[in-house]
């Protein structure tokens, strides 16, 4: 089968299409005949060695991806042939807590990912997609769509007449805006683009922020919300962002730490203003099977459809992360097989 | 002024209007020009003396309305002159848990109700209603929406994906049907009047049952969720429905025991299925102050009108309680001043 | 091997001792020598067909059980020959919710038990056991232990300044009244027997009551909490104790439903009193494994105990069961291999 | 009466006694003739104007006490004379979730504090202590004992089993300490004094890290719990701590952010291993009447002591604010009227 590899060196121009044998399901395991991938940031990140230096090569890079169920190894029981499913993004994280066990079972590093025609996984680290999207759009769920519900739903347990700001109009933040928008709160974005900002009103949301424009953008989520400041802060930005999103945050309120667009450190970052707000930050990584399942059956209930930016064919895959890298998308990059 | 008061017995028929002197505010206290009340059964248990046998009378019934704020005593900050306002059922529960010593402080029993047209209430008993809404909807909102809100979203937790299921189509039921929409469930509504189901659906009501026609209206949930039960049922009936409510419940999932329509006595309620479901039963006891701005937050963002069936003259409001008695309404009954 | 048999039908009398062929562990399983067992009066209603009429025989009684592995089939990688185990009674309910599938999953019905010399298990379906336990102590967890640290903690999340009331001293009761001193809650036992409420009392119960001289035990719960009501109640009676637990209530207290020692089925269910105490009425069903390990932590850090009324060898097994028919041991019968 | 007050300047050298008339309670106020003061690094703070540079004068400080009432303003219902009371600190946070306006009702700044003969205090700002303490103990209590209630308990819901840190052996500190205990937790303490760490583990402590011998304690706290990582730390350190403490967490743990004993600004602050770690940090500021009567319950059945490191007569207060300054104190520096 066809598949994408780094094989000695990080770097995008280190990506090779490559043959590899057809993987063999053993027990408890499906062979999955690939069909649409979808792009984040962290592959790039993995591609470029920032992730993980210690990545064992030749290795297949994208962590999420939706396919057909071709074969099944002995001892299958959740799924059948010609099952559309997806692989979950940490395979080992079912439901509850996670522990420090389930991190080395990521998809797309360390665990090879789903950038080739066909791939094996075990039965427990799939779930099955809604029916109603089209393979790209499933393919945009295990990652950013996990993400953004388990910041804004399972742990922001998001109601309506709640304010949510969402940093951004990448993946995560799109997503975020939908599940809030989808429980009835008013979802303010922010954005350098006023022409993303216009895209994301009219996926629902209620008012954006320039933030070019207006870099204490803060203050004007003070006024929108009478003085009181957001519920809910998704925060993608990090070191740029942070102690500016506890300042737009109401006494009480809470805030996903999810990215670090700006960057990973907050240089000073301030614990008073947080303290003043009785502040809870929530850092968040992805999400469980559980967690999965449970947003599917929101997906498929409310009609609700993945933003998709574009889609490539898997023979252009590697301009498919070029183009990534311009960041100049509104949605999912997706790669269609 | 003019009021309504139970003199000397229970009974509607022993409801008189009668000439009352005009009210004061002491400090800390409003005067309130009545606009609107709405009609809940308990203010006809109230009347009937099923509530309170040793109410003190002459009293003044019915809970939940709304006026016009026409003078303040000495020291009140949180309202001025022409806000409109109306009164939290539970006057002295502010926020978090209630308490005991709460329940004596109830609107339309033990304390005075509003069927009148001047009321005095302490300013912390009061909240701003939401703009957008006549007086009449807004009248609706102290003990139906605000029991239907506590229900559904404060314990409920509703997310969207999820399926609940409200009894009837009385005031609590079709706000829960309400709020369970706004943040994306599905809703199955049971009746005994098609007419009723067909008015449900166009709120938005996923799927109808008629419980007349199918008594064992569990299965169609169980059908209807394919097996797995509903997330959340609230439930109206008491002793008719208890035990049926358990067994089309998922596992892990709630009941919120909210209302008796059918009696307030379970003859035989069973626990093994409970304990089969995890069930966890919560009762519901109108709600707090908080819960109560909460949701008026939810309505005034997302535009949210409450269901009125007729309004009626306070000349006669007399009629609109027999009116009440009848059980044919959908939506609240209201009386205007 | 040797074990003990239902073989053709239900009943006490029909188990016997037979000679069953060594299991042999398979993939993923580990073959434990069984050291003790303790007994649940769940273990006799499964021998007389009260919970499962259409058990599948032969089959080997007794859920719970403590032994040490001393063999891995493949790909083993939670434990290590010498280890010394128990399986949990859910053996599918690792972590966070239960669901409806996790039920056929259990120990003792419908999954063969462990009153045999060996066992295979799921390497999944085990834990550690406390190392300062004996075998016999060990062996009392895996039912009453983790159904009372689930209704204490989990669900009950008791803290200090609390009062909880046990019903009878039973297993669960034991370990409920010895989980909620840990955590530093008051706790008042009720009894038939004066001589168990000293011993429960040696425990660390702060009060008893002799609900046979005092039946009407929640006015005493009254009295000794200020007229307050308990916080948490553990209602084991069922039939005879549920209403009685409500009047027992604070305003949002909680009552964990987790037996039915004088039946399963309430003769008139009062919902008023739960109305107006906010009373949250929570189904308990044993708990996942992820909280067999938390309560296994507390366990080994604390040094606390498990309670065992005696202790028969495993010759002797039959006997140990005709003496939980009597009713009158005071913590868990064991069988030692 | 006689008061201490700053007049004109900030600075501990500008604290006087002074001669003030004697305060008369309204309507729900008491008159509370002070017993026992405790004094908190803020009151340092207070005192030197980093707080609140536009605090009027002449200003009462010291906001936690200890009084009788000795004196009923009209309407006055939840005290009598003869009782013995403490303000809470933030006056009109009752209960639920705090607001933006709650935070300006604070005694000690920028109400007039306790540091004075007499005080008077609305009755809904004041709640009952514990009967078994002293009233220097009971003077420990608003800040420093319901911070580490609301941090350990509310939010951090700490159980059996658990691993707590505690920064130093602050008021805070040893509270945290001591209600971990009372829940059946494993407490680690970290101190630059061997002798407050022995001092610690005769209060219970399970283990002390001398941070200035073991700068990188976080490793010693992976080590003693078999790598696994703290499940709560209450970060009193600040700018030095906060990452260190994130390093020592589990996955899935809670950090407190409570204090800045060495700065309120994190040069620094890393996302990235948060992440790695689902980390919560919630910020606390102190608690509400509710927390606070939760946990005078919580000491008043369990018989725990404040620890108090000295006490001073009234007449020399400014010397207690001296040793204050020296740091060397171990519990509750407290005044004597």
């Amino acid at each position: 089968m066809k598949a994408y590899e780094i094989q000695s060196g990080f770097g995008l121009d280190q990506l090779k299409a490559a043959e590899r044998p057809m993987p063999v399901p053993g027990r408890g395991e499906v062979l999955i005949k690939m069909r649409a991938v979808s792009l984040n940031s962290r592959d790039l990140g993995v591609i470029d060695g920032f992730y993980n230096p210690n990545l064992r090569m030749p290795f297949i890079p994208i962590s999420d991806g939706v396919g057909e169920v071709v074969a099944l190894g002995e001892q299958v029981s959740r799924f059948k042939t010609g099952d559309r499913v997806s692989g979950i993004f940490t395979q080992s994280w079912i439901s509850g807590e996670p522990t420090q066990e389930n991190w080395v079972s990521t998809l797309g590093s360390p665990l090879d990912g789903l950038l080739a025609e066909y791939a094996v996984l075990p039965e427990q680290g799939l779930v099955l997609v809604p029916n109603l999207l089209t393979d790209e759009e499933a393919s945009a769920l295990p990652c950013a769509g996990v993400t953004a519900w388990h910041a804004v739903v399972e742990e922001g347990k998001i109601k309506a007449g709640e304010t949510v700001i969402v940093q951004g109009t990448g993946g995560v933040s799109l997503f975020a805006l939908q599940f809030a928008k989808l429980h009835g709160a008013t979802v303010i974005v922010t954005s350098s683009s006023d022409d993303k900002l216009e895209r994301a009103k009219g996926l629902g949301a209620d008012f954006g922020i320039n933030y070019k424009q207006t870099p204490d953008w803060n203050k004007i989520v003070l006024e929108q919300t009478n003085g009181r400041g957001a519920d809910h802060i998704v925060d993608l930005g990090g070191s740029a962002t942070l102690n500016r999103s506890i300042s737009a945050l109401r006494v009480g309120g809470q805030i996903s730490m999810v990215g670090g667009l700006s960057g990973f450190r907050v240089e000073g970052f301030d614990i008073i203003p947080a303290i003043l707000r009785k502040a809870r930050l929530q850092a968040i990584n992805v999400g469980s099977r559980d967690m999965f399942e449970t947003m599917n059956r929101a997906i498929e209930q409310s009609g609700l459809r993945p933003i998709i930016d574009c889609i490539f064919p898997f023979e252009h895959a590697i301009d498919a992360l070029h183009y990534m890298t311009k960041g100049s998308h509104f949605g999912k990059i997706c790669i269609k097989f």
